[in-house]
Parts: structure tokens; sequence; C-alpha cells
């Protein structure tokens, strides 16, 4: 009996890194379909949510199961609750990046971001994936110190977030408003998904540590980004 | 011992309902704060939300206490595992309460609303807050019409969540990048708050039907804001 809930445990394990690996890949090709105004590409983004969605709740269900028929205690019950926070996590980050793809839809057949922009909004994008690609590994190894790094690459997509912001309020902006709407939602949007990766990676480091993450290493202390902008 | 789990259980109740009443509270505040250009209000509303998130931490304790000392099953069991939902649901709520008080600390001694957008903001302001007034009286009452109702207010928010879009695409709009930018942001901290009502008291439908809420009434379709808007 221990065995068949070590066995479901694991499972919930490969359907958190399943989600992690799912919407680390939305995200990236939201931003491409975006970048390329590519119809198609985006109405897949949006289309593949459901499976996202499909997977956390029957991760939920199993987990709830598993609470009810095993009663597990101490690091196992952690184990679980903390499980049902990642998933959210997990489905709240497929959201965000099917918002990217809604926005990619919506203006097409232009791209929503201008070309003075597309450099940052990949590099968003592309920080945003490898960060969630970053939170799968984290749950798979348990590595506290790559769970800590993800900090730092956090904190390398609020520096995007910030330049992002600096064009928008500089007086040269060109774009008209349309674009600066659509450009500070999709700021918030990566922002958002970083947010989600970290948590998910800070969760382990509780997990394995039975401490919160800001207790072990708190990383360089850089402004919150709503003190400069008001994101 | 079996009373003891239930009174448990009543006062995690009872900290939701205070998680709510807080937070129902900071968003009015903070929007006060805003179209006033009140910066002690705003200051006062950002310092509050460490009691929110003490409360969320000391709920979230005693709920996986409760789980490993009383190993609650079927009903019981699914009352505490929500519980957990419901507190995270308002911690976040919070948070964009304190985004709104920040937005109101940015901008002072200005107010990041415009005039011809204060009535438009207030009535987003005092909707957000009566629906978390509504989800609290759901946490307490477990009326489900009254639940499902939350719905209807929520297609308000997202009524003039479009409205301040269209001002925002609106040709005449003269009030300047800066302020498009914050205009953007606020529409969607208020519309992502009433989600988060909604969700508290959608989780509290769960609980006492068995069922999701969209299965027992669906509401009127209104197309989703990001078919009309990027948000």
């Amino acid at each position: 009996m221990r065995d068949a809930y070590h066995e479901e445990l694991d499972s919930i394990g490969e359907s958190l890194v399943e989600m992690a690996r799912l919407v680390g890949s939305a995200i990236g090709r939201a931003t491409t379909a975006m970048l390329d105004a590519d119809l198609k590409l985006a109405e897949s983004v949006i289309a593949a949510d459901q499976k996202v969605d499909d997977l956390q709740h029957d991760l939920e269900a199993r987990a709830i199961a598993l609470l009810a028929r095993q009663q597990p205690v101490a690091t196992d019950l952690r184990i679980v609750v903390t499980s049902l926070r990642m998933s959210a996590d997990l489905e709240r980050s497929g959201d965000l990046a099917q918002h990217v793809a809604k926005l990619a839809r919506l203006r097409f057949p232009e791209s929503p971001v201008p070309r003075d922009l597309a450099a940052t909004i990949l590099e968003m994008g592309q920080l945003a994936q490898r960060l969630m690609a970053k939170a799968a590994e984290v749950i798979i190894t348990k590595d506290v110190d790559l769970a800590l790094q993800l900090e730092q690459d956090d904190d390398a997509i609020d520096m995007l977030h910030r330049t992002l912001f600096q064009h928008l309020m500089d007086d040269r902006w060109k774009h008209g408003i349309e674009t600066a709407v659509d450009v500070t939602l999709l700021g918030r949007y990566y922002e958002r998904f970083a947010d989600h990766a970290v948590s998910v990676a800070k969760r382990v480091v509780y997990l394995v540590t039975g401490e919160h993450a800001d207790e072990i290493a708190p990383t360089t202390p850089v402004a919150p980004v709503d003190t400069e902008s008001p994101a």
C-alpha cells in the first residue's frame, strides 16, 4: 500500500513537470506568434491551454484522493499541499501565455510590438521560458541552489520591464496609445509569468529545507519595479 | 477531540472572512487614496497588507496542522483544501489593492486618474469592494444564489473595463502615455481583484453543491474582455 502511495506521489510530481513544460513552451510560442504576427501559432497556443487546465484538475483530484485515502503526515503531507499550490501557479502561468497569444490574435495581421521594442520583448519571452524550464528542473532535482538562481533571472526580467517603461515614458514615443496599452499589458504578463515560475521554485526550497527561500539567501535587494513604474 | 476539530475548522472560516473584510476595505481605501491623491491613506493601505499576509500564513499553518492531526476525509477534507485556495485568492487580492495604493503614492501629489475617468474608476473600485463584501457573506452564509450573483457583478466590472479601453483608444485621448499606462494597469488590477472575489464565491458553491459554479447556472455569455481589448 505504501508503495502505491509513493508511486502516486511521484506521478503528481510528473504532472507538475509536464505542466511546467507545457506552459514554458506556450510562453515561447506565444512570444513568437506575437513578434511574427503568426495567427495560426497564436491559435494553437490559445487552444493548447485546455491541456494545462485539464492536467491541473486531474492533479487536484488525485492529490485530494491521496489525502483522503493515505492521510499523509509531516513531509508527505507538505508535499501534497505544496503540489496543489504549484499546480495553481502553473495553471495561472498558462493563462498568462494565453493572454500573450490572444493579443497576437487581436492585432493580427499586425504585430502588437513595435520594431524598436521587439528585441526587449523577445528577451523577456526567452527569459520567461527559461525560468519555467528551470522551475521544472528544480521540481525534478530539488536543487536548492538552482532554485535560488531563479530569483536572479527574475531580477533580469524586472530590469527589462523597466526598460519597457522607460521607452513608454520617453517623450519620443511615437507608437500611439493603443501600442502603449498593449506593451504595458505585455510587460505585466511576462512579469507575472516569471513570478509564478519563481514561486514554484521557492515552494520546492521550502519543501526541501523547511525554510522559506527568502530566509536562506537574500539576493541583492533591488527596488521593486513599482517604485519606478506603476507595475 | 471532534469538537476541538470543528472549532478549529470554524476558526479557519473566520480567518477567511476577516481576510476578505480587510482586502475589501483595502481596495476601497486605495481607490479613495488614488482619486483624492491622499498620500497618507495610500501609505496606510500599503502597510496594512502585511496583516493580510500574516493571516494567510497563520491560516495555512493551521490548515496543515489540522490535516496532519485530524486527517479529515470527504467534505471536511474538501473544506480544508478549499480554504487554502480561498486564502490564496484573498492574499492576492490584497496585493492588488496594494498595487493601486502604490500607484497613488507614485503619482502623488497628482492623481493618476484624469478627471473624466474618475467616475468610471470610482465605480470599478466600489464594485470591487462590494464583490469582496459579498464573497465574505457567501463564506459565512454558504448562500449559493448569492454566490452566483457575483458573476453578474463581475460582468459589470468587465463592462467598465471596456469603457476604460474605449476611452484609451479614442482618438481624442489627451492625457498622454503615462496616464494611459496607469489607467491600463488600474483596469487590470480591478479586474483581477474582482476575479479573485468571484473565485472565492465559486469555491464555496463547489463545497456546498459538489459542482462547479459554471455547471449550475451559466450566466448570459458575454464576450471575454480580451476579444475587444487586450486585457
